[in-house]
């Protein structure tokens, strides 16, 4: 099974909702941990019992919660049950390989990212994250752990900027923003190939700079689809449908939106781009094994008369005066070596050469 | 006639509604299977006799009405006038290969799907349902016997869940949904043969790999003939236009909505990959042949300056003073050995080896 | 000219409305029936004077007028001025190579459509018509004589199903539906030809195969050009904006509507079935000249350096040791076997045989 | 610089309406034709100085002023500020190469077209017709002399039809037809080398083939550029949002926008054929070198080992007793002929030859 | 990197509106030209601090404040917060490589435009201008030093034309419009290279010529990417959604609209003309090769057989009766040369000479 088709093969006919252990391998504890702040207050803990988080729903601060793993479906369904989530919404969550999307239920957000990253091994992996945004909370909940939000905590750590003083939608949109900002970093590192690529494809084409072209070509289409949804998810919030995005909130998702827009722009051009390294890789390799085979060709064709005539004067017969003279033999090789030159003389002109 | 084009060639002209058999050659008697259940109450039947099905249509429970088989015209017109159908919408029932499509009735819907299945010898087939959901009753047609719904079943028999509790509407959401989740399984099946054709592909390119790259390719065409409509099917019952869809359903079947998008979206990122594969496929063929050629070419190209200098030398000219010289021949081997082995110094620095 | 782009050539900045003979050469008197009917009286008889068409337009009863044959412009003009056609219209009548449309004139519309027909030949045929649907007539308009409405005509002989008992809207949909049905007849037909083709592009492809494709290719090409406008002429008969479509009659177009989406799938499908072909058959035709090529060369080959070893042995060094040696000639054969020998098992090792 | 690109390269940063002599190298003076008329008046006349075209403002008759050349900048600002037009209007009259647009200026619609002429070279020429539709009077503007409204001129001469009955608006839509009819014959013209194209691709495909293929091809990007906007155009004018345009004029707009449509339509057929000759050609080509190839390989193949056998014999062993048997030279001839053609018989049951 | 990805690798993570130096090497001082000017005042100077561009904010007068470079945080920030900008205005000012887009902020418009040129070397360069316009003001921010503005400035001093009379809506129109103008003159000189490409790729194809126009195609789409979405910026100017643009300036923007589209149209031919110009590229290659190789296979083809002949008399049999004939090597030599000449009257006869 290729990465790009995952989420295939869920239990057919379970009732919805019903929450079952995904592809991951992960078990062990999740990782729970809360910010809780406003203005003025500000408490960050780790914490063990899932009990714990539950008060954080009704407390008039702004706590962001994220969960760290979504392989210990008591975990979800219990924090589900207490925010009053819809069942739908957390076999969402519990489902790797999600589309990004958002949905409105009135009392709170659910939206689905995609955290792109890429691996020592040069591999792009993805890692999905739900968030569910409501009036004074949001809850993040991640596949793996190792995320690319530390700058946002350092933010609501040191306290500058206009995240502490905030709601929870601007916290959102703060997210959402660092996950679209990474797709910059991914892309450029990704764009670090092409340079090269496009070097090798004219200079030296390997079925290896066919392979590397492939394997751009499907990270692009990969990230591609992990992308063009969020179009009309961060579209879909920033139109202003929902009660808990604020006006100056959206002039912040209008950006965002802006720049999801040039993230697909970039994907467009490489792909572009890739399309001509194919059609240039195909051409250079024929270019070289043709040239290669014209300059055999060619070693051979001023041979074959030059044997011919070796032939004629091996021939046997009894009469043949040429072969009586004394000069025969330095006349024969002078024509042959004229003949040699001539043709080789007729391929340069011909520009064969 | 290939199977994509199923349906072509019904009667011209015929009164719109005549039932007509189809290519089915099925014929013995059709399986009925009623489940009918509400929250307490649950009965399972099969039923032999039409006259028995009928006072389903006005029993206040929910009736689920499985006609295993439309081979039997009769049957499909006795129940059809019954229920109170249109005659086209049992000419479409009876017709095997419809698009899938919804029609508002106001007292019925009708909804056609298409079953999906991999055969045994690999093949993807396929098994039109017709649905259709009155305010009690849900009547579905299968065009064979073995379905998917068996989980379904399962689920009203235990009462647990929330189908036992909700009407008509849940039941054939729950049944769409069985449908859908059943082309993740498809798909997935399918996509097992890609990473084996991926190494194929670069590793050892034969004819056969071809025919399965074009197999998968027509499968792909043809599943996506099958879900495409689908999309708007369910939109169509999602956006709350008919009666018979209570409010709390139609949550239900945007998260089947979804589904549809993401099987679709795996469809496209399956030929964007066979594409692929069909490019690299083409190179491979070619690189393995032209490299063949390359290797045979060098060896002949060695060969022929060798065979013209052995040609002068077996020449019968009677004045040829190496031929008297006591070490001649092995001076003539020694060059020839020479030529040969600068030859493949040469080809080896232009890389040609 | 090739038959896609008739109607080229119109006369220039003539008035409109301006009748001029197309390029049909027939000539002779047009044939014109009527069929009169309502539920309980029927009548049908073929007209010598265009005088007596005329009281059809006022009786209370249904008339289909056919007239057969648009190459009288006098006939057309007569009857169009006593039904009261916009010259327009009348001009589009006489004019072959309409593109499919409707126009709603208020009291009248006019309907423009192609009859597909498969030539003896295996040519696909054109024939278009036009319709005037009022009140209580129907005007049909045909190229040349031969159509598919045989069906119709005897479900008004026979007075049974709703045809008899409905007005002339039902008339003209039970018209259009003949033509639609009439497309499945022609593309099964056309199907037919594929499953052989299949297995020619694999196993025998000719340049013979490839016109076949091509020629497919541009009969789906023709097709679509006739079906596709229709979609949207249907859709707007259906979405009940005249007044002269009754409702029932507008569920009975919903229908035509999925038969025309059907067709237009189907040629959609058959089109990528065709580019796939082509693929094949392009790949086909190389691999096999590849692989005479590469037997070809690698006999070859394994000649060439034999050869120069009898180029050797044929030297006429007065020194020569091996030549003196009483089994030098055998010793020299066995080495030629066994170099040729050894490079048939390394190609075979290579895999090149 | 090719001519699909005309127009770039005006002067940057002037004054929005600045007149500037376009790259037409014309001189002299402008002819300008006025066509006076209304039901019962006719008067025609050439006129030498602008100022006479000044009163045909205001007079109550229809008057069609036709200005042939757009290089005397003097005499389109003169004319343009007698009849009110909008500075950006006259830059436009006087810039070649503009795109077919339409503009409402409330009391005058300002309407720019691109008419078709094939050259007696076959070159596809173009001549862009500028229109002003005023309450009572048209004014046309042509780059060159020379165009297709003679028919037209005729039709007001001879007050036959309903144009001389009607106002400016008809007229026109008179103007407009004709150059719409004229694609047409410019599309005739042009299908008339597919045929003969058609055969020579499949028969004798020369590179003077694809040269022909590619400049239909850009023929056709040609007058796609052309006709495509207009389409929009005529939408434009016969939606009814201006004041100048009538009611019944508007069922003629629909007329031609039926043909553009077709236009449409043809170009894109075309296109479709020309990609499918392209394929054709290349897939020709290829095949008829190939089987070149293949001869000669096949004879080269059959004398190889036959020459290898000859050189065996023609070795100097003095032991070699088959040179010396009476009947070794018959002998041996006869097996060179068995095997040759051994080869033959065996090239032509693998259906080589 | 390329350059068509440029803008990834911004700081992710950072407080939105946090001004981060960017790519741009350039230090220094930045350039500040105010024009301030209304009917009858003019007034123009260079401004060495910031502190003197803030009065010109509520100067009733129209001011042109031009910054020449952005790499200055701290006065961008200055100017930014004295004329009341958007944290996220003030980023994107400072970024560059931004999408061209219109943000409306009520006061005051932001729009961002991609300004073209050809270097010296051929590239297509860029550089980022974004303007500000307030009811009294336009604020523009340039990358690098030296822009297409002097016209504009030209007419601003001469006085003449509307741009004096007018407000800052008209400024702006005549900015853009003068960007717009620009992109004709850059794809004028792109096209000049076409004439000689397309001579090229037919007579004299190199490897080069391939580089030429894939050149060519990126310069394209990197062109397509700065244009692009500046159709919907003056659509959205032009659709007067906002205060600050008055009516008549609307009709400017419909006329850089039109130009806009206009330059769209060419790229989109440009783009055809270089896709149809690789096919014949790649049609020229082979073919050239192919011809090389035919005429040296022929050649090679008509020498086997005559050598065959010389090796079959050159056999050492003792009785071969033709070797003692008195005429045999003439003979011989004569059936060479008859062998010889029909081989090549055949290929001739065949067409493949």
């Amino acid at each position: 099974m290729p990465r790009y088709a995952k989420r295939v093969g869920r239990k057919v006919g379970l009732s919805p909702g019903t929450l079952i252990a995904g592809e991951s391998k992960r078990t062990g504890p999740v990782g729970i941990a809360v910010i809780d702040y406003n203005e003025v207050l500000f408490n960050e803990r780790i914490i063990a019992r899932v009990e714990d988080v539950l008060p954080y729903r009704d407390s008039p601060t702004v706590s962001w919660i994220n969960i760290d793993g979504i392989h210990d479906l008591a975990l979800i369904d219990q924090i589900g049950t207490h925010f009053g989530l819809h069942p739908l919404v957390m076999e969402d969550i519990a489902t790797a390989g999600q589309r990004p999307k958002i949905e409105d239920f009135g009392d709170y957000l659910f939206i689905t990212l995609t955290m792109l990253e890429i691996a020592p091994s040069g591999q792009v992996e993805h890692d999905e994250i739900s968030l569910l945004v409501g009036s004074n909370y949001v809850l993040s909940f991640q596949e793996s752990t190792g995320d690319c939000f530390n700058p946002v905590r350092e933010r609501l750590r040191s306290g500058k900027g206009k995240l502490r003083k905030s709601g929870s939608d601007y916290l959102a949109y703060a997210l959402i923003d660092t996950v679209v900002d990474n797709y910059f970093v991914v892309l450029e590192k990704l764009g670090e190939h092409f340079e090269t690529l496009q070097e090798q494809v004219v200079a030296d084409p390997t079925p290896q700079t066919l392979h590397t072209i492939n394997r751009l070509k499907s990270d692009m289409l990969f990230i591609r689809k992990a992308v063009w949804p969020l179009r009309d998810v961060i579209a879909g919030l920033q139109r202003g449908d929902s009660q808990l995005m604020t006006r100056p909130t959206e002039i912040y998702l209008r950006d965002v939106h802006d720049h999801v827009i040039q993230v697909i722009d970039t994907i467009e051009t490489f792909r572009d781009m890739l399309s001509g390294m194919l059609d240039i890789y195909l051409s250079s390799v024929s270019n070289r094994l043709n040239s290669v085979m014209k300059v055999l060709t060619i070693i051979a064709t001023i041979f074959i008369p030059l044997t011919f005539i070796a032939g004629v004067y091996g021939m046997n017969f009894r009469y043949m005066p040429e072969l009586e003279w004394p000069f025969g033999y330095p006349i024969i090789m002078a024509l042959m070596f004229a003949i040699g030159l001539g043709m080789l003389v007729w391929f340069r002109r011909k520009n064969w050469l």
